[in-house]
């Protein structure tokens, strides 16, 4: 046993070892490659085919789909057309193609589209036949430029971690990936500025900067594979957010290619600059519909030199939520994450991930992570230690530890980031992805427990901090009446209480129909309006983020 | 003598007041009373008529410059010609907004008309004969179909506090003041989420906060008559922004109503919502030209225990550039304010304002004001004393002190926060607001002093935590010789270092003509299709922001 129990003793004993954040990347990066993450490792999970249309998993049912012209979202019940007015590729586009970015850019190995076609969950899967691989931003426009002329779509593509089918095609779509344009351009030492290519992978550049002293704004599972593009073109929420905030205001400028070949250049890095409208949050979270980002200019911040992680049990929800108005308050400015999970998750991950356990003695409700940062390990140390101790005397916690060393660090976000990996491995399950007031986080999660009875096992965890929910759904297989069962009935409790149904997954393919569930009729119509403005002919990975019909011919 | 000088004995003392932020509010109102900052006093300050045709100052003038439809921008040199497309006023009009309004809130009064048609600085004189109080959301959509319908111009208008012409008519522009929308409308002690009207002075949401633990995440010298409306319109920065970062980080949600009357309801409370476009950001600096923003959802921030201010004095700017670095690194996540202000501008302090003196014994090149914010007394004090002796055995710093109390700290602050008072008083004043790399902060005021010799007393101070300069030129009276000399000198200077021509006040009517220097031709172009898009007929706030030569017939 290397973990000392403070509460017992009423002395903690912290690890203020300086690379805790870097450790924490690498074995996330680990775990992830075993789950399929990287380089198209392909999960053994089940295929949801709600019905007989959704044939997109079969070589018959490619071809089949491609004629039908018909395409199944998952855990969605929407069907959409591909759009007729779109052209079909033929040998002379290739050409074209090859002609700009030469021929090992132009990829059309069946093996290779297959990874590309598909997302990481195994669960979209698109038919395109041809994969471009641009070097820089002249090569992305010069794409564009043709495509749009042959009104050919397309899907642009990051690092392929989505979770909800908006970075691969659903149809046809020409996929355009930017991962070779992956160079960091220029680094300020003074303002804390990085920019760099939109193909650079997260991890890359936490690399990069650690060398600097200085780390990167937000941090999430998937830091090993996704791109600093898709990051910002998905509006990347994650680990940091609480302390950091959102890419909204970390983002300095973007250069973004739009439909039609345009190069926005607003690749600022300045903090303050009101000339204007800021046109770079268009491209921020709008899922590649309104233009490919080419680079990101982003605020990184100084790497401080005390981490501490506190893992801690809650008997109910109730002093989840108590405890975490009180860090807020009595951590407050060293508070760099506030995660939980339940218990349901916590059995989770310790029946289906080798070598985890419990970092406390007994199983109980609830778990929190609380992890700090700051520049002074002596007063960061007694900080925690002086807020735990009081939380336990009020009885808001039953139990818990703060990490002594890397390994145990380590151990604890292997727990937190682990469960979506020991949810691929225990069967069928939904995902979803909420916003809510914080006092009403678990009780969507009671509710839907009361409503699926027996038939799955609804867990819920998350970034609580931010108010961000992720709830799932393990059950023995898929079927349309648990489906029915879950949606629209998630959706339309979410809406009830004024969350919103994507807090940072995104719409993609798989809710863009549900926008109206957090988005008022208005609001929608602009986007439309916008959208068809920016891309008259629709070619920037269609289908996605906004409901069908505004684009249907 | 009531400071004790660090410097000499190595130990400072500290001021732990919990209220220090607030009292430096109280004195910051104070002093903008008495400069004319609230309820429409005039300055006494020399108006500036670069040539024979601006004659808005007069009254002859005013008549003459409605009939020649010509309008000269202070300190750009450009001249607007009236929309000839937009309709006139007319006694229907009037009666159809009393019909909506009630009489009271349909204001023809000449006085009232002649403050509201005015800018603070008493720069920009519009000649509106129509000033409307709308009380609620639906009364400003009632105003706006009506007159887009009509295509009677507008102007949207908070606390009239800025300084680039933004908040008054150019002509004629029906004036929509939004002051009796000043109401609270939530406040979430969990999520620290307010919700309120547009019309709320800054400062009296920051006392509505105070007694709830809670702080506003902006601070700015307007505090005492800026609407947050108009925070939010222009983006306002200020002096929280190193610790909180942007507007478009901490406003979270938006109800707007567009030119057509539409209201846009995109008044979310959630830290995480990606679903679709986030089109709040299109409202956040876009200076009331896309839609009147009516609510506003904000992040605030737990007011924290511990407040500390340090005076210093530093003998050269690349000393400045080194404890900015360093005090970001080694205050980290407790430093909330980085300010700076040359000799010059300390000079005009002290030769203007009343009861004022330098903190440090001896006059000193530069002086930087460090506030630390935290929630720990002790560690924040030793951790802003320990920097402060490092910096000083390394030779950076020259003098210093920290405040010992609250009248300390006011002291301190009225420094800073009074420079432009003094300007106004010292007489004729050209007043820059530029974002650059830190690094070349100085020289474009070393540049600019070389260039104009004895015609004028340039001075820098600012934000340079942000990388914000405000660049003041004090010359003895306003000249055409003068202006040339500076302009477009200053804007091609900041251009050439990517800089921003406006860090935080926005374009105004003043540097509308001058966005390109900041910004590319295809950027400016989309700003100005979404503009059309979004107000085909031009009425929102016209002649402001975009470039004028966009939208004439």
């Amino acid at each position: 046993m290397m973990m000392q129990k403070w509460r017992r003793s009423g002395d903690c004993i912290r690890f203020g070892c300086q690379s805790l954040i870097n450790l924490r990347s690498k074995e996330n990066s680990v775990s992830r490659s075993v789950s399929g993450f990287v380089n198209g490792y392909k999960s053994k999970g089940k295929i949801f085919e709600p019905n007989a249309r959704n044939h997109h998993n079969t070589e018959l049912g490619r071809n089949l789909g491609m004629m039908m012209q018909q395409y199944k979202c998952f855990g969605s019940a929407s069907q959409i057309q591909r759009n007729p007015l779109f052209a079909s590729l033929d040998s002379k586009d290739v050409s074209y193609f090859k002609e700009i970015l030469g021929d090992k850019n132009v990829v059309e190995d069946e093996e290779r589209l297959e990874t590309a076609n598909t997302d990481w969950m195994d669960k979209y899967k698109g038919s395109s036949k041809l994969l471009l691989l641009p070097k820089n931003t002249e090569e992305v426009s010069q794409i564009l430029k043709y495509c749009d002329s042959r009104r050919l779509a397309v899907v642009p593509q990051g690092g392929n971690t989505g979770l909800v089918g908006g970075s691969v095609p659903v149809f046809d779509e020409v996929i355009i990936n930017v991962g070779l344009m992956n160079k960091v351009l220029a680094f300020d030492e003074v303002s804390g500025v990085l920019v760099c290519e939109a193909g650079c992978i997260l991890e890359n550049l936490a690399t990069f900067l650690d060398t600097k002293g200085f780390i990167m704004p937000l941090d999430l599972g998937a830091k090993g594979s996704c791109h600093i593009g898709g990051n910002v073109s998905t509006n990347a929420g994650g680990l940091r957010l609480i302390r950091y905030g959102s890419l909204h205001g970390t983002v300095l400028g973007i250069e973004a290619v739009t439909a039609n070949g345009n190069v926005l250049d607003m690749l600022g890095k300045l903090r303050k600059d009101n000339t204007g409208y800021d046109l770079k949050h268009l491209f921020i979270g709008s899922e590649g519909s309104l233009g490919i980002v080419t680079k990101v200019s982003i605020l990184t911040q100084p790497k401080l030199s005390s981490v501490n992680l506190a893992f801690i049990a809650c008997k109910d929800y109730l002093s989840c939520q108590k405890i975490l108005v009180e860090a807020k308050r009595n951590l407050g400015e060293i508070l760099s994450a506030f995660e939980f999970l339940d218990n349901n998750s916590m059995d989770l991950v310790l029946n289906h991930l080798d070598g985890v356990r419990n970092p406390v003695s007994s199983s109980e409700n609830f778990y929190i992570l609380i992890e700090t940062t700051g520049s002074d390990e002596t007063s960061d140390r007694e900080k925690l230690e002086a807020f735990l101790l009081k939380s336990f005397e009020k009885g808001l916690v039953s139990d818990g530890v703060i990490a002594q060393d890397i390994n145990q660090a380590s151990s604890f976000w292997r727990i937190r980031e682990g469960i979506t990996e020991a949810l691929q491995k225990s069967g069928a399950f939904y995902k979803y992805d909420l916003s809510l007031p914080v006092e009403e986080i678990y009780n969507i999660v009671n509710d839907l427990r009361e409503r699926l009875g027996d038939l799955g096992n609804v867990m819920g965890y998350g970034h609580l901090g931010d108010g961000n929910l992720h709830l799932n759904i393990s059950t023995a297989e898929y079927s349309d009446k648990i489906l029915g069962l879950i949606e629209p009935y998630i959706y339309e409790w979410t809406s009830k209480h004024r969350g919103s149904i994507s807090a940072e997954h995104g719409l993609g393919v798989m809710k863009a129909n549900e926008i109206f569930y957090s988005k008022s009729p208005e609001t929608v119509n602009l986007m439309v309006s916008i959208k068809k403005m920016m891309d008259p002919k629709g070619i920037l990975n269609p289908y996605k983020v906004l409901p069908h019909s505004f684009f249907s011919p």
